[in-house]
């Protein structure tokens, strides 16, 4: 599939304005032709880039015209200076855009603890408003890589009242990637008309399937945001809290964020496995997120990915240590479905078959805890020689 | 100093029996002239090894007089047959022995989910008995290794009612190390006379300043245990709890384990840094110590140690993740004396310094949170590529 340009009424930029050493695209501008409805969800971590205190208030009113984000320095653990210099980019952009600052979300990802270069964003910033285009989405999600790949994007669309809707979104993260979202930005940006009381709840919904339950290093960044701007351009009747479309615009929302979150697993810094821990037979879906992301943060247990080795002693480990009251003899294990535990007991005899499914890129390990009925699935990535070497050499 | 081969009133052996086909040692035995006090902490990991139910109940009685030990096979997620094969090794023991089956206790290491080669262990019991001698404490340090590089002992005296008392130990363990000790086995070895009622609570204080205090991986193992005998021989008048000479052992037991226990994160599958984690001006011990281990564990900080990069954003990363309300503005981070957070803010100008702190083999990271009168340290190591080489090349 065509990777998505645009999405109507939104104009885009993505360009090198000289935050990064490398010469790489480090600015992004994201303008809506009228304000949308917005709504979002940053990072639970208690130490928050001053960017996420700005944009915290800024989208509390619920409507948003523009996001401005640069990457190569997150603009994080650097004193009261920092805020003042969120707020100055959203300000900048304001003016050169004619519109209220106070409708300017700001996004900074990269180094930490280095003051972010005012006068370099300033300049960038008027470049990027020129280059605004309503097909280059594309240069909007370079524009917010770090040590990612690539870009990612997705794309969906659907009928609301007759009308055609569409949604895309643009997301940037390959580490510090945990369940609370960790160095991640995600824009998802839609036509549809959706009230900010039926939006807030319907993203967060959306990021509980989709960036909840990812984790490439179980480390959360002190910059996550995931925002939603919903411009209304495509004209179906405003979809308000439990009405109609309600339903069809959360599927598109978490299609395309779904989408979004296992290109940033499968991207996992130095990562070449996309793993998906399913656990069901949980009493509580909350004792079945603790066990599945203890398995998939387990450094032996990614480890055990990387060399491809159906290490069920492993997985009983992890799942031991999850800090739920699980019963060993309850307790089966399937990878790729092959069954490598029965009732707590490792079945010697499928290790040939279970190797092989750990030779594919992307494999299903299912945890049943013979317990109850609650279930859930995160996604992993493994952890080889790839990630050390981008982490230990990340700043050098 | 000479690594100690002997406690007065035991006797040793270690050799191969066939476990590893490496052909290592593999089989170790430790024996006491008589029935010793006896206590132990074993892992608090919801799935256990057979080896360590079965060890459990013997030592609940406060009296042993052998550990059987093997290598190369950690009997868990065996089932059934797994807890027959390990009450087996210790009626095996006793037999050749002519002692109580009672007083010995079991322990495995090694790789989980295969049974045990019960006709293989056998034979090895009986040539270990053959080999006893009480100056075979490296041989019995040696046969219980697993990954690690070398075997750990270590030992300390002191002076108890007119008496010497010795005290040794030996310790393997070099990955699944967490804060619930995780692949580690230590036996502690005393000629105090203690009673069982003392020895207990002796054992745990010294194990949360030491074993407890220690991190690899953040994995915590099937079969962890701690184990002390003190068999009486020194002659000195019985300690009781709070009595004269309690305090005395403690430190000296401490002692012991301290040292075997930063040998067992120094020697740290793969890994080349001591790192102690201080953390002062927490509100409480339990907050300091979570601020501790999620910074000590964070595989971002842990590959920043690595990559000898004085990263501050990581440090402050992995604080606000602890789930501890910390405020940024209060928090002070030095690297060995070195300030590079100050009120939160990244102090730049140091990185020079900070950067000749880490290249160091061991330092001290200091984290003061500003909040309140608790502290704690915590032991950990660096995240590199021969983590990942070990780990997942262990059983291929």
């Amino acid at each position: 599939m065509k990777p998505p340009s645009g999405v109507p009424g939104f104009r885009f930029a993505g360009l090198a304005c000289g935050i990064k050493e490398s010469g790489r695209k480090d600015l992004a501008l994201i303008v809506s032709e009228r304000p949308a409805t917005a709504a979002a969800i940053f990072t639970r971590n208690r130490i928050k880039s001053p960017t996420v205190v700005s944009g915290r208030t800024r989208v509390a009113r619920g409507r948003l015209q523009a996001v401005v984000a640069n990457s190569g320095n997150a603009n994080a653990c650097t004193g009261p200076g920092g805020l003042r210099d969120s707020e100055a980019m959203c300000v900048e952009t304001a003016r050169h855009l004619g519109m209220d600052a106070r409708h300017v979300l700001p996004s900074s990802t990269g180094i930490i603890g280095v003051p972010l270069p005012m006068e370099t964003i300033a300049r960038g910033i008027a470049a990027a408003v020129a280059a605004l285009a309503p097909d280059a989405l594309q240069d909007a999600a370079e524009a917010i890589m770090t040590t990612d790949n690539g870009p990612k994007t997705a794309a969906a669309s659907c009928r609301i009242g007759g009308r055609t809707v569409h949604v895309a979104g643009i997301a940037k993260g390959a580490g510090m990637i945990a369940p609370n979202m960790a160095t991640m930005l995600c824009y998802v940006l839609t036509d549809a008309d959706v009230a900010p009381a039926a939006l807030r709840p319907m993203l967060r919904r959306a990021a509980d399937e989709t960036f909840h339950a990812i984790t490439v290093d179980g480390d959360t960044s002190t910059n996550d945001t995931v925002l939603c701007l919903a411009n209304g351009v495509a004209g179906n009747p405003r979809i308000t809290r439990g009405g109609e479309g309600e339903d069809v615009l959360e599927r598109a929302l978490t299609r395309v964020m779904k989408e979004l979150a296992l290109k940033v697993v499968a991207d996992g810094e130095g990562t070449k496995k996309l793993v998906e821990v399913q656990v069901d037979g949980a009493r509580t879906v909350a004792e079945a997120r603790r066990v599945a992301f203890t398995v998939a943060n387990s450094k032996l247990v990614k480890t055990a990915f990387f060399g491809e080795d159906p290490n069920v002693g492993r997985l009983m480990m992890a799942v031991g240590n999850a800090g739920v009251p699980v019963v060993e003899e309850t307790i089966d294990i399937t990878l790729g479905g092959v069954r490598v535990v029965r009732r707590g007991v490792a079945v010697g005899t499928r290790e040939a078959a279970a190797t092989k499914v750990m030779q594919r890129p992307s494999f299903v390990v299912r945890i049943s805890l013979g317990m109850g009925e609650a279930r859930t699935s995160v996604w992993t990535s493994d952890l080889g020689h790839e990630y050390i070497r981008i982490n230990s050499d990340y700043r050098t």
